[in-house]
């Protein structure tokens, strides 16, 4: 008689976005008439860049040709995708990355989530509150943690780390030494970035204590401010307690286009054990590698063109996370993020609880945002507001929010 | 201090398919001049079929245009392929599946490796022997089977089906009841197809035991004998006991572009649980859909034009099988699969061993082909040669063969 994994039933609900696309879709019904703007789950709104639709329609045609056809891709990735990613974002910023450390993948969502599997699961893992939910979720299920407690929100065995206005919502180091430390800098859902300091604070702490740091830089092309790391290899140390995850999403428009990677040292290592071995073995058994023509628009993200270009979708949106910021700060909102970030993070008004300011801006501003509870217990009180919509859709959203 | 999964450190050696690859490439950087032909890793040869090139085209035009641009999919895949599915490979061939069953995914390889998640550690779980070998790597991974017994080159805690000429390749039901049964028809590796009655033999056991039928029909465009199921859910009683795994890669030559499906019934359950919402759950949290641009070309696979031009690429494929078969079968040798299947399944000569007959053939003939052993110690003193070469190489190799 077979059985299922009994930990997916500690999960409360279904994950944050569907939750909020069923939300929203069930109100859409009810009010056919009224024009939705979603600034909720951070999906995109810009076309892919000229020299992306270039690269793609030259690798189709690639394809459709049996001199040029690919099938089955490397297991790491294609090496013209891997060495133009060492070069451009780590070996330009003076970090020591590999090609072969780099394993590509079909976006950090996956990464994010399947990189538990290869740690034991009595590792006890940290995480900020509020968080990015797979982080937590995908160790639920794998069973390295304990019930749902109702009264604290949240999962027996897992510490948090909490992320309030007091700490500028960068996290202390926990009373409690953690195993595994989820870190995501600028952050989402608050829109904060780390500082050089502060990241290296994280690096040694890790070391010293047998640590290990799974470091999300998922976001690190809206960093405006010159003197904070895109990568956490930017510190000493890092090679030896960290692992990166990376993704095509945000600075090149591939959410539907699912491109992404991880870098793994090789100098990591757990005794004697090569954590580079051990995703290499996960990698080639239970993945089967991006679409070829996938990895030839990654390649041109790093063309002069391409850089062009998504530098300017990237200022696209960081004038959008600006027109929020200022708007609902000119309305009296207490407010942060979005300066080194796509995501504006906001103190609900007259002590509102998330959910309740979700539904009341929904109903009276026809704006979707994501309820900061929905990141965990300290997010309760607090509402993300994301930049990818369209300039015109966000000047209108803050239009009716600040008109509420 | 963080520890690993230790269950990797039970897999001997890297995966089978890494492996060949990296004999070869070192076989072929000591003799440069020497042409080898692959008919190892089941990889296909012909480019993709013009219909999908368009469809690829059209798609990547669309990504171009704020207005028809797509940013993340639906967490089940875009309801245009689902209802492709659905409509195509179930009820054209009378199988109750509706398009809210089916999970899109990026292949049959991650499906096949990630569905044992949803599943509880203590399921025993069967296999023929020789199998493909995600299905056991990935359960020892997940920490649901013993060590790897060198002695019976298997799995202790794992219940092997042996599949011999004797039973024609087709397994009888274990003495032990197993929890979870894979299976695979037609066949990887063996080539061989179970009949209706033998697939309805399984279903109605798996009902009876409360067992978990997780059936692999990532081959069945290649079936020739009209009788043959093509889908478990041809049986009667297969939505309560079967999930389906599904791939574009062999009936569409998707190998590099990745797409494929599960089947979760929602009759499906474990007590009151619908396996289902698992998957759902699954599916939403650990990833984030096929890209856009595939799953339009997932859909072009069932327009009129797409299915003509691919009847006519597995043909291609077929005719190579047969000259596969044939050819060695004058040749003197034992052979199987290769007509409802585009494996041949081959008893090496001689009484050599399958890497024996590995390296033999790599040196003498230069062709590249499958251990038998690699897929299981029943696999010993097997070999597989795929179909998925060119017509001009197929013929080359088996001329080389035979000469051998």
């Amino acid at each position: 008689m077979f059985t299922i994994n009994e930990n997916y039933l500690k999960l409360p609900g279904s994950y944050l976005f569907s939750n909020i696309a069923k939300k929203v879709a069930a109100y859409q019904e009810q009010h056919p008439e009224k024009e939705i703007i979603r600034l909720g789950i951070g999906d995109v709104t810009q076309p892919l860049a000229p020299a992306i639709i270039t690269a793609l329609h030259k690798a189709v045609d690639e394809m459709g040709n049996a001199e040029t056809f690919h099938g089955y891709a490397p297991d790491l990735g294609y090496e013209f995708l891997r060495k133009a990613i060492a070069e451009n974002d780590f070996k330009a910023r003076g970090c020591q990355v590999e090609a072969d450390e780099i394993f590509v993948s079909d976006g950090a969502k996956c990464d994010s989530g399947n990189i538990q599997e290869i740690l034991g699961l009595d590792n006890k893992i940290a995480v900020c509150d509020p968080v990015y939910p797979v982080y937590v979720d995908t160790n639920v299920m794998a069973g390295r943690t304990g019930a749902y407690n109702k009264e604290r929100e949240n999962f027996d065995g897992v510490i948090y780390m909490p992320c309030t206005a007091e700490n500028q919502f960068v996290p202390e180091f926990p009373e409690e030494v953690p195993d595994v430390i989820y870190l995501c800098f600028p952050n989402n859902p608050t829109g904060a970035a780390a500082t050089k300091e502060q990241l290296q604070g994280w690096v040694d702490y890790a070391n010293k204590n047998g640590a290990l740091i799974i470091f999300d830089a998922a976001y690190e092309a809206y960093i405006t401010q010159k003197e904070l790391p895109h990568s956490i290899y930017e510190c000493d140390g890092a090679r030896t307690c960290a692992i990166e995850l990376r993704s095509f999403s945000k600075n090149a428009g591939f959410t539907g286009v699912r491109l992404g990677y991880t870098v793994v040292p090789k100098d990591l290592k757990c005794g004697e054990v090569s954590l580079h071995s051990l995703w290499a073995r996960r990698h080639g058994t239970k993945y089967n590698g991006a679409p070829y023509i996938v990895q030839r628009a990654g390649e041109a993200v790093y063309s002069p063109e391409g850089k062009a270009q998504l530098a300017e979708q990237v200022n696209y949106y960081l004038k959008n996370a600006h027109t929020i910021l200022e708007g609902l700060a000119n309305a009296g909102y207490t407010v942060s993020g979005g300066v080194n970030a796509p995501y504006v993070w906001l103190k609900t008004p007259g002590n509102m609880s998330s959910w309740e300011f979700f539904d009341t801006l929904l109903s009276e501003a026809g704006v979707v945002g994501t309820p900061g509870s929905g990141f965990g217990a300290c997010g309760e009180g607090y509402f993300r507001l994301s930049a990818f919509g369209s300039y015109e859709n966000t000047i209108k959203a803050i239009e009716r929010i600040t008109k509420m």
